[in-house]
């Protein structure tokens, strides 16, 4: 009997990647990757418009593109037929959202709107929209709205209230044009079925999705009166569960990818969220940590609980009938980048270059020649924000500890041991919340990183498991079209079977986990000193900053 | 009538520099530089014999050296006459200090002890005493000695105290064959004249000569029973007044240096503080900041006041009939040195390059483009401990505020900003003991630094003078040796004459001063919870990087 594959096609910031994966063990078999031909637009519209400051744009065409480039290509490289590709699926950045008309049609490729930055793709990290998530958040506080708690505190001016509100306050025009606002995910899924769904996963994490239903009239209304209809005439009014089939491919979308017509679609998934039956998590107790240039930190549980700072807590969020929960660190390896950019001198990159290594491995290297705590410094991973526990993008980073004998990679391995403690801390809250956490699964590209590896260990004191595979969110989209096309029953059968995880392939070191313990009880002194409101002085260089 | 003109000798850490000046007016007519050959040695003694951690000797035919080579020099190039020349003085850096013979041979100079470490100079930043310092401190506290509050509550590992009891309690026969134990600065005079004096400056900063005597034979008993007699049998106990004849030019150092047998050689001076009479400076009011890799504050007032952290107060330690007061920062011209080494990615060396600028002045340039807290950056400049007013040297540097925007000229004005506020506290720490202070006056290599010149002014809210000599001690050793000479009846009229100072060279402006005034607000509360106590985690990780 001939193997069966599906294909999983994970949308990126910057391209859209397709693998072909066999379904009897999750082998992918072919990939194939289209960048988008107008990347992140956060400067002038195609037509020369410029944007104002925070923005990021997308184009709608370069999603489909992918379809017409990046899946050939993979079904090319993997040599299998068409005929035994069972489904597709997909996932996507977010919240990424635009709005169109009735028929799925984006403003933005109407003539009348293209000038219009409001008719384009609202990318995940467009921030221009924070004016109307602070009042999101005061109004939602001010109301007493139960929802806010589960979304740790605080709406994102990243999510889709916040993006929307700012279309009809900035560009009504725009905003009464808008018969459909939704999310890219979704949207390409329409392109692909003719058929419109809204994901459970987006909707609960990104549109406030709660209890069966979205934020009132009433409280949309105090937004802003236009505001009031929003959720009830642009949205989705049902919710299609994950591992769903959202329709079938159409003759035109088989024209796009050489694949068979009326091969199944997938309900749309969220990257980070679909990352973890790629990694053959659907169980409890497993803390699924993306790293990359930021953190995200997914896991299930049975239970519905209230975590301060987390960015939200959906049913069905993750895979059904589990509680998906989701928190994250706002600067990892962007801080590690930053650091190698500002403040690394030249004479360690001529000995990367030397060896023939990248700057990142060489200071790992030296600064794994030393114990931990040796090198006498503490630092406030923050730099770049933080989100979770505090969700306070205000906050900035910190370090003490500096003597006439710090070099740089005493620096570099004090910014990893920060973002290893921020981990901690977000563990030690789940847990203090009722949501227990045993194990650490990392994917993501710092995975890469041993010295960052064995630190995460040691500090968080739970054994680390790795993602195989290198494209975990195409995996798991893979992942999620089997069960689509029926070729297991559910996500966990599906996952056990074609997930890729090598368990436990760090362990705490008990020496070093102990130092890490004292060093940890510093860094959290210093986190509740400077983050908890003891000294403002972080906000207060923020707002002197932003003065001058 | 034809010029007179006097000869300064300013024996610095790595070479002796001398020079001819005119004493109508203090003009530098000649000057001459002699490197030590020996220069520092802190690895290992002229024979190969290993020193430990910490150690700093010097050879004592070095300094003669300079009598017999930099001193010609400056005639030469002066063209200045032997016969026009009326007199000579010498400053050091201190405490340096050396045992010797009862005839002032030192015993490095001896064969029997030229392979022993303690035989030879120590120089000041000979750090191998602290146990012995630790515990002059710990037994003059239990003893309730009264002199502890005239250094500021701490007795320092470099001053003569430490450096004797250690030569005592590691090599026993050295300490026994010590008939005098005595400053550098001392000995040279004494070679020059044949007599030994012991300087009022040095006696009463380094070697805790208050109101007329040495501490007690009980207290220096209690540290070690065998060093009970030491200040009685090895010190000197006639001090002489700076301004004073030390003895007359013999005819060997004549002819050494080129000069006439029997000119007036003035008591001998420490090199921070002979730069007061340099800066024109011997009346209350007027701090002289002498910036260079540390800064040291010497000032002088009418009345004897108990100032927190100060480094000592000497009746005539400066000019007689004054007191003397002087108060330090361990970590200024060094941190920018460290933070140049260290934390300054290769663009900006490349780009200093291209222009022929030095790097320092690069990123001068470029932080002096943006307004006081626009960097939103706050440090602790204690990355090498802290002298005043905190005398901790286990505290370490701090910085607040990164963000993915923060670029190295933003920390190096932040670093250059710290030190600012470390001299701010000094002078409020001052003022608030009874010691006003109203003008600073800058010497040192810093003085160059424009930047970091006008936000001295800004963040202290004082006018800046600013020292015109190149080499300020060694002028201030010739307006000595103007008045041993009697050219001038005292050192207030010479420095009158002599002295060259450009007052008000920089003054605060009001509106950067407003802003720092709050910064240094956010100064004082870090200083306070990281240097106070609230949190000793700068001790803890200290205690834990030695420990590894």
């Amino acid at each position: 009997m001939a193997d069966t594959y599906t294909i999983g096609v994970d949308f990126g910031s910057e391209s859209g990647r397709a693998v072909v994966v066999r379904t009897s063990d999750g082998q992918v078999v072919g990939e194939g990757v289209t960048p988008y031909a107008h990347a992140v637009m956060d400067a002038a519209l195609p037509d020369g418009t410029p944007l104002g400051k925070d923005w990021a744009l997308q184009h709608p065409q370069d999603y489909l593109d992918v379809f017409q480039q990046a899946v050939p290509a993979a079904l090319r490289q993997s040599g299998v037929s068409a005929d035994d590709v069972a489904g597709l699926a997909v996932d996507f950045t977010a919240c990424t959202v635009l709005p169109t008309r009735a028929d799925g049609t984006p403003l933005a490729l109407l003539p009348e709107y293209a000038a219009r930055p409001h008719a384009w793709v609202k990318l995940w990290k467009h921030h221009a929209a924070q004016p109307q998530a602070d009042r999101i958040n005061a109004v939602a506080e001010q109301r007493g709205e139960g929802w806010l708690a589960r979304y740790g505190g605080k709406i994102s001016s990243e999510w889709l209230f916040a993006k929307a509100l700012q279309i009809l306050e900035e560009d009504p025009d725009t905003y009464a044009a808008t018969e459909r606002f939704i999310e890219a995910a979704d949207w390409v899924v329409w392109r692909l079925t003719g058929v419109e769904t809204r994901n459970a996963c987006t909707a609960g994490y990104k549109a406030i999705y709660q209890d069966g239903h979205y934020p009132s009239a009433e409280y949309l209304g105090a937004l802003n009166p236009e505001f009031a209809d929003f959720a009830q005439t642009r949205l989705g009014q049902q919710l299609s569960p994950l591992g769903g089939v959202a329709g079938h491919l159409t003759d035109e979308a088989a024209g796009w990818t050489g694949l068979n017509a009326g091969i199944p679609v997938a309900v749309a998934n969220v990257d980070a969220h679909v990352t973890l039956p790629a990694a053959g998590v659907t169980e409890p107790g497993r803390l699924v940590a993306i790293m990359g240039t930021s953190t995200c930190h997914v896991m299930v549980d049975e239970q519905l609980r209230e975590v301060p700072g987390m960015c939200g807590v959906v049913p069905g969020g993750v895979v059904p009938g589990l509680y998906g929960y989701e928190a994250g660190q706002s600067g990892v390896g962007d801080i590690f980048a930053w650091f190698v950019r500002n403040a690394v001198p030249a004479e360690y990159y001529a000995q990367a270059e030397q060896e023939g290594l990248n700057i990142h491995a060489l200071l790992e290297r030296e600064a794994a020649k030393q114990a931990p705590g040796e090198h006498g410094l503490v630092a406030l991973d923050w730099i770049n924000g933080n989100r979770s526990v505090l969700v306070d993008a205000e906050l900035s980073g910190m370090i003490v500890g500096l003597t006439m004998g710090t070099r740089a990679p005493d620096i570099y391995r004090a910014l990893i041991e920060a973002t290893a403690y921020g981990t901690r801390l977000i563990i030690e809250t789940f847990e203090q919340s009722g949501v227990p956490v045993h194990e650490l699964v990392i994917a993501g590209g710092l995975k890469k990183n041993r010295l960052l590896m064995q630190i995460y260990a040691d500090v968080t004191g739970r054994p680390l498991s790795v993602l195989d595979a290198e494209q975990g969110p195409a995996l798991g989209s893979a992942i999620h079209a089997a069960v689509a096309a029926g070729i297991y029953p559910d996500i966990f059968e599906a996952a056990r079977a074609m997930g890729q995880v090598s368990r436990n392939v760090y362990t705490p070191n008990p020496e070093a986990q102990a130092v890490y313990t004292e060093l940890y009880g510093e860094y959290r002194t210093l986190h509740d000193y400077f983050g908890r409101g003891a000294n403002e002085v972080m906000h207060r260089l923020r707002a002197r900053r932003r003065a001058e």
